[in-house]
């Protein structure tokens, strides 16, 4: 008798490229131009050039392109380089059913290295794509408990997600996808503890490394046990206080959770979104003066508090997490863009401002999509309200709104006719006979 | 004010090797030569060979030395390749003060590869291995719950002990050291599901690579939280169910917890030894022929069975987590050393008769170190007791029997003559002014 774990790792190792239905596979086009859009914005980031200069230092064989960089590593390094550009930003995307968790960092930054020592065609990539993330978001969903307990989801279930896409790239039998599953979960990592530090992007980073190496492992036939998710002491029961492995194979083949995906609209924690969108929408209605405004009040998710509180960030990369920051630049600059998350923008005087008029109650009926605000002018009360933020799966981007958002996101960095090019090719990725002709655009 | 992760590695980063008490430096001796003759032992196993496969494919710069093999990889890899053979048979020593832990094998691997690319002495090479070990206990002592929770602690704690001793050789400031142990602790794993596979070795290879990434990161100024320890979504709260941070730095300079490490007289789970101890006293007190054998009564720790209950292993990997292998083929063979763990005497059928014989209670007023038994001969029971298995702290063994060990895990290996010189060039490695030329008697 089969375990739980054997019984999904069976299913996705028997999946075919026919067997995805077309909104899958339109989807999984789409993530991959969202993600590819948000690793080349992430190219140019400061706090890569640590990371490069050591994965410089210990890497060796350069086989492997490192996105939007004149550079290639190893494939576990490129694959680390990868994970970590694509995260840097918190502009990737996200999957909030059940889980908290941006699978593509991982999973994408997996998949490429090995798609330039053989010959992948795009519906290779496409597929190995779509298996990594249900793989990822199912263990998630097995895992209730995950995310509150502490765990940042991008690197645990990113590990387990990048692990299944690349055996299944590596086209592994059922056996080995499972062990495939039993080495990623049991190098499964990362702390919210780091939250606002570099390490939060090593997370992404290493959980694609991780991942890519579980792949290569089982097809040599590494072993491990055939009930890593389930068992007593298996991921379920380790990384969550309640497990509930069914959820592994619930609804197998008719739910696709790559369509419940979002593409942020905004390079901030998830949950933050919706109160950019009422700020955005008030916008309009207040004085150009700022320092009028008395009070800024805010009801929101309780993980708002949990994920995003801080309250001073001393950096850009602290202020992705601070619901006080988000507020105050969102009011100041209408927006919740790269530019709103600079240290130049953390450091802001008029934002530092505004941020200490904010007031936040915790409102438990509210949605991590969600949100109520209301701005006090002068003693006028301006109200707004989310119902689900832009970019999230009840509000989503349409395909010219992440083709926007790739465009900004990558012409800076490549050049605007290439970045147009790769638009154009990656929405036919499907037709690609070696995607390699694609990667190369990236680099 | 400093957190409590801050003061210990304050302290780790100022510590220099003349601080070091005379029996911490002959401790520390003594493990590095058990330690190398573990994983010279380990380098011959064929469950190395899809590791090396892949690492082969992945790696690049060939400029660290895989112990016995006439092989050199880049550094992550060779201190993956030298952390899963130092751990492979099992065998490698075992800290149990408030932790099961193989420290060796992680943190030696982590450091050797950085000897190699640089010039370091014998009293440097000593002095971070004795860091990175009390990092590694004590971050154990800080999480009471977490071999309990189901972790595999020289995967976890592992990680935490490479770290620091990496960026210890890399002579980093104290802030640095605080990093380090942050991207330490972000990237530690080991599931104890997996116990019985390959991936039990994989943690401790992984726990290398990865606390040497740490400490590289680290050194390049890559940033942590600053209380990855005792934060609410920090280590000691996630990976275990109390968090006691003070034993971080209880009697820090006073105790050193590498005087309290145990060298395996056997090469099998450590709680299993004092069985060992017990069958090996009682053989001269029995016939010859086994099958007059009725009875096999083992009293027993409770971990025995947590860690070590498997009933029916099919490999010599399982059968090292089997107190019925391991009390069958001991009263069959007189010993528990690496013959008595390989496939066939798991699947040799005087064993597999005997191990049915066996029936335990479990008794939480024996210690891990302590074990009695009684064997029933035709309705003749002859008793054994065991106070402190051989090879732990309190009935450790003395020089002469570790190098006796080392002689017979490295004389296979390398050569009997090439084992002396090393042997010989171990106890007085303090006195090197480079360690290459120690590391090139190992390859």
């Amino acid at each position: 008798m089969s375990t739980t774990t054997e019984q999904l790792c069976a299913f996705l190792a028997g999946l075919k490229y026919d067997d995805l239905p077309a909104p899958v596979v339109h989807a999984a086009r789409r993530g991959v131009l969202d993600w590819i859009g948000c690793a080349l914005a992430g190219s140019t980031h400061p706090a890569l050039e640590p990371l490069l200069l050591v994965l410089n230092e210990v890497s060796g064989k350069p086989v492997a392109t490192v996105l939007g960089r004149n550079l290639k590593l190893g494939p576990l390094d490129a694959a680390t380089a990868n994970g970590y550009m694509g995260h840097v930003l918190d502009y990737d995307d996200t999957h909030l059913g059940g889980t908290i968790l941006h699978a593509s960092s991982p999973v994408l930054s997996a998949l490429l290295p090995l798609c330039e020592q053989r010959t992948v065609t795009g519906k290779q990539l496409l597929l190995a794509f779509v298996c990594g993330f249900e793989a990822g978001v199912r263990s998630g969903q097995a895992s209730p408990g995950h995310h509150k307990g502490g765990w940042h989801l991008t690197g645990t279930l990113g590990t387990l997600a990048a692990g299944i896409a690349a055996a299944k790239m590596l086209d592994v039998n059922a056996r080995q996808m499972t062990h495939a599953m039993g080495i990623a979960a049991t190098q499964a990592a990362g702390l919210q503890q780091n939250r606002g530090t570099m390490c939060k992007y090593l997370h992404a980073g290493k959980a694609a490394a991780n991942g890519l190496m579980a792949g290569l492992l089982a097809q040599r036939n590494f072993d491990s046990a055939l009930d890593v998710m389930e068992g007593p002491r298996g991921f379920c029961r380790i990384y969550s206080d309640t497990a509930a492995p069914a959820a592994l194979v619930a609804d197998l083949g008719t739910r696709w959770e790559i369509l419940h995906n979002g593409y942020k609209a905004y390079a901030c924690a998830a949950v933050l979104h919706p109160v950019i969108d009422a700020m955005i929408a008030l916008r309009p209605r207040l004085p150009f003066d700022t320092s009028a405004v008395r009070r800024i009040e805010l009801f929101v998710n309780p993980n708002v508090m949990t994920i995003s509180g801080v309250e001073n960030p001393l950096s850009g990369m602290q202020a992705k997490f601070s619901v006080y920051h988000t507020a105050a630049a969102a009011l100041l600059h209408g927006a919740g863009g790269i530019a709103e998350y600079t240290d130049a923008c953390a450091t802001d005087a008029r934002v530092i401002g505004l941020r200490t008029k904010v007031v936040i109650t915790i409102d438990d009926s509210l949605r991590k999509d969600q949100a109520r605000v209301g701005v006090d002018i002068d003693g006028t009360v301006q109200h707004a309200s989310v119902e689900h933020a832009k970019g999230t799966a009840d509000n989503p981007m349409n395909d010219a709104e992440v083709r926007a958002k790739f465009m900004s996101n990558s012409a800076p960095v490549i050049g605007t006719e290439r970045a147009r090019q790769l638009d154009a090719l990656i929405w036919r990725i499907d037709a690609l006979d070696d995607v390699r002709e694609f990667i190369a655009l990236c680099a």
